[in-house]
């Protein structure tokens, strides 16, 4: 049932190799079969009476203690179709709905093998679920339909039959953390372009100062908040707009047939040949093997693409790499901008958000896709096709030597692999990639693209908030916090984590008679914590195995970590986005290892008001980090 | 006489056009005919009975004063066959050795068309010029044949006809600044493996504990160091090595007949295919039309590849841009090793070290080379093939967004120009290159391959100076500080530096009452100065042109100057080397541009006790720097 040969449009072999012999691997997505049981066991062990709406129906990943003894003998060799499996679990995020209306957010763990439900908990009401697609779809037809929006709209003096484009936004924060908030939506207001009305114009261009707000539970529009449009001119107040809302704004078009002047035509085709398939090979539809690398392929709707068990040359490295969180902060003070709080993994999911890469990844060479396996909300499982794209590239020059005395160069090309997914927030498009390399290196990519987040701003104004990126239009001052999570298993599953530094020495007659010397400095991390980058002091984190020492340099074995010394979140350490944001207050956290514990902001970010569960709670634990199980999260750079 | 077509395998199409009717260019490097005219004129005006000894010749760049008005007449089109050009003017440093044997290091400029002498300096004895080839090819031959070398060596017990091979280094700064000093170098000594005596086998793992340091003039080993290479585990002190020098060492082999268990057969081809050419054009050797962009590539013994007179869709964008310097102090401070100081481009020259990369850039897809104009010891001109090339790469998604309400996906890859050179210097290589991209940005790219300079150490010790990267082979630590030099000419050749950071802003009911604001702090610089990057405030440079405003955001046209916050020098900042390296101090630096004034770390570096004449120097002088024209000095990250 799935989709298994490569994809490109100059061919290429099969590298798909399926042992149907063996049950699916206990790493492996969900089946559509596994999803439509899960739901069929939430659905028996629930009151008849009440109706269910299904989140979320993703694999329940094996305990690690579970995994351990499985994975060894899946690399000794030794696993036969008749060793025992994990037994295939599914966690199922759901609302239940009881005749009366009221509604719990219930989170179940089911076993898919014996059919019994393992876990059952009804959320505690101060949290969340994330935004589903049905909420994204209804909220612009609810506001449309609104005589509240369509009155407010009326102000703005559009032209006749202006077609009105909403983005649906999570609601932020939210900001009274004492009481328990009713669930809501906002959105972000747009006009087609008139002069087109072309469904892919660019709506980002004609922005209008209007934010609906959607009460989730009844569905209806409560409230219609005007934006303030003024600027610095205006003494920092709100501005009164102009009469006619859209009369000053300009097409900004990206369609090739709306751009003005045309694409430039002038760049000769560069095509990519790989005449005899890639140098990868995929079995069991996740399990990668490519040059020395071993590594399975997961996908679920919170994080996209996670990466498990990760070998090299026959060495285990990391037991599993996800992105674990992207939080998008804007620093538009004015009422309700403040509300412009994105957790995009937490409050709607990345791999929801997944674009179909055979439609637009446009990676040259061969690919590799894989699709993803979730859920309507009614429990069906749905295919998400080729969400994930694989190839290799060639990055340069890997490694050169010239004997200058023979005149014999020596020259490695740099192959890398890349696993890659592209999602869309409405605006943005982000890309996250997990290259690697034939020297053992993973680099962690993250991109922002796409269109910038506007809101209208008066003509002939500039903004101490933002930037004036069209007329009209503002793109508002804003952070991306990414953590990436990082499980580490360097030759095991026990390993630490070594700080270095790099310092001046005094000078010294006996032993540093001229001041050359520097001293490197190594601190080994006890208990778990957040740390910063520190480049001034040339600050570098390995993570090591303090058990299995290098037989040349008599060192422990590791990787180098290298966050980004970005800078961290700047909104007040008092405010709402401070508190949910609390693992952008450092570059790396490292903790000691629990299981499920995925999310660097926690279980549930929707509307919440301070971090939960995320990795500033793992690190509060104090708990020994020295020689154990250890989870590094750590940052990417902020892409503008 | 110049190679002007493109070479590839599989071929292309000539992609020079060369405008004979024309003279060369202003900043076209001088002919083989101009650098013998120039050689003619010294010998015309200097001494007959003297003997002259050319270090390097080469084009003297127009002053910028008359520069301008002929690139304003070449980009309006209104250059002609009779356009008057600025002279043709060439700088020589040369020695000029007189009947007593006494030495006069010389720097003069002559104009190629008027035969005449401008300048002539006598360079004061505290300055050294830079070694050159011959220099590079004695030292081996002279400390081979000194029977003190010879003594040393016998102390060490190697096997019989071990084959000796030395690296021939600058001999570092001169520790007693107030003397002048002798012109000497020293020597890093190893032996080829006698396993193999394999010219090419890899002497880096055979390292041995002696230094020989010969005088230039009388071309004499006048002393062998011997080496410390004791560990941590004599408490720092010096060690005696072991009876047998080599005894402990292994080969580590990178030509792929001697690696051992052969290179990896499991990669399969990558193959970039330009079935229509290259989208660049190449007229009069040096005029690069790409995209939108319009440049002149220039080549010179100290800098390598320098980049002219750059401009996009129409705009000036920069003067000059150039790698000015690259120090690699180390930071093992027993002696001799405080002696490791290299200032590669001023203590050798880059262009000097640069490879024929037909033999080895291995670039993918159609490549254009650029030959290199330099001369040898007796003023002859020499063509040195191959020394830039240029060639584009595909460097994944330049923009993508998706319409998520109608699916439809526009993307765009990033195409990008790349102008490289590579050096050898010994043991390691150095990758340059300058990016252009469709955006209209530029990238600079510094990076180190090839192979760690190595040390003896004593079997089974490790150091606090360095990583044991062999039996017996220490890699000591190292920094490697670049410096890029941009002259800026945004739309117009005065300029200036805004620096930009983001600050929290406090709560305040009126203005931040959520506390999520942030301000965008801007400071206009107005005086030549150096600045450290501050990533932990978002710490950013702009390059503008105030004068100019974006017609839409209301703010001045700019580039962004992306320094690397990496560390800075950490010799002791009373030591010889971090005097010399001053320029490593800051991330960047912003100084008042003059004529001639291209190096970081001064005219003369080989053997320098500090810098003179850098960009401290320059900065030091406390010019202004708003609406001027300026020059913007900054690093590049360290390649480890």
């Amino acid at each position: 049932m799935r989709s298994d040969s490569p994809r490109h449009p100059s061919g290429g072999s099969a590298i798909n190799i399926r042992l149907s012999s063996f049950p699916p691997h206990p790493l492996e997505q969900l089946s559509l079969e596994e999803i439509h049981k899960a739901r069929t066991i939430i659905r028996s062990v629930r009151s008849a009476s009440c109706s269910i709406i299904y989140r979320n129906i993703a694999l329940e990943e094996p305990a690690k203690a579970v995994m351990i003894p499985f994975l060894a003998l899946e690399h000794a060799g030794k696993l036969t179709p008749k060793t025992e499996h994990p037994p295939r679990l599914a966690r199922v995020l759901y609302d239940v709905v009881a005749l009366d209306k009221s509604l719990d957010f219930c989170d179940s763990v089911v076993n898919l093998t014996t059919g019994k439900e393992l876990e059952f908990e009804v959320v505690d009401k101060k949290f969340h679920s994330p935004l589903n697609a049905d909420e994204i779809e209804i909220f612009p037809k609810v506001a449309i339909a609104s005589s509240m929006f369509q009155d407010a709209l009326a102000e703005l003096n559009l032209p006749p039959n202006t077609h009105i484009v909403i983005d649906p936004w999570m609601y932020g924060g939210w900001e009274n953390p004492e009481e328990s908030s009713p669930r809501y939506m906002q959105g972000l207001v747009y006009a087609r372009d008139p002069a087109t009305n072309n469904p892919d114009s660019n709506h980002y261009a004609f922005p209008l100062p209007l934010i609906p707000v959607m009460d989730m539970k009844s569905r209806r529009i409560i409230r219609v908040d005007r934006l303030a449009t003024g600027g610095t001119e205006d003494g920092l107040k709100y501005g009164t707009g102009p009469k006619d809302a859209l009369a000053h704004c300009k097409a900004a078009e990206y369609i090739p047939e709306l751009v003005e002047g045309g694409l430039r035509q002038d760049l000769k085709p560069l095509n990519v040949v790989q005449p005899f398939g890639p140098s990868f090979t995929v079995r069991d539809n996740s399990l990668v093997e490519w040059q020395k690398w071993r590594f399975r392929v997961g996908f679920n709707a919170r994080e996209g693409a996670t990466l498990h068990d990760i070998w090299y040359d026959g060495r285990s490295v990391l037991y599993r790499m996800s992105f674990s969180e992207m939080a998008v902060p804007y620093g538009d003070p004015r009422v309700p901008f403040h509300r412009k709080q994105a957790f995009d993994f937490g409050d709607g999911g990345a791999g929801r958000a997944a674009n179909n890469l055979e439609l637009g990844c446009d990676c040259l060479g061969l690919i590799k896709y894989f699709d993803g396996y979730m859920n309507d909300t009614s429990g069906s499982g749905i295919i998400t096709k080729n969400v994930i794209c694989m190839h290799e590239e060639d990055d340069g020059i890997l490694w050169k030597h010239t004997n200058y005395r023979t005149g014999r160069a020596v020259v490695t090309r740099n192959r890398k692999l890349i696993i890659q997914f592209i999602i869309t927030l409405a605006n943005y498009e982000y890309i996250f990639a997990y290259h690697f390399d034939q020297a053992g290196g993973i680099t962690i990519e993250t991109r922002a693209t796409g269109i910038v987040s506007t809101v209208p701003i008066d003509p002939g104004k500039t903004s101490p908030w933002g930037n004036v990126v069209n007329p009209g239009v503002l793109a508002q001052n804003h952070q991306h916090l990414f953590n990436v999570r990082i499980d580490p298993a360097i030759d095991g599953y026990n390993n630490a984590v070594i700080q270095e530094e790099s310092h001046p020495v005094a000078f010294d007659p006996e032993i540093n008679p001229y001041g050359n010397a520097f001293e490197v400095r190594q601190t080994l991390l006890k208990t778990s914590c957040g740390i910063n980058a520190a480049p001034e002091k040339g600050r570098q984190f390995k993570i090591v195995n303090t058990g299995v020492k290098n037989p040349i340099s008599g060192r422990p074995v590791g990787y180098k970590l290298v966050p980004s010394p970005t800078q961290l979140v700047l909104a007040h350490p008092d405010s709402i986005m401070a508190k949910r944001v609390a693992y952008a207050n450092h570059h790396i956290w490292v903790t000691k290892y629990r299981d499920g514990e995925f999310w660097a902001s926690g279980r549930f970010t929707n509307q919440s008001s301070a971090e939960c569960g995320g990795v500033k709670d793992a690190a509060d634990r104090q708990e020994n980090i020295e020689n154990e199980d250890i989870v590094a999260c750590g940052n990417t750079p902020d892409p503008h």
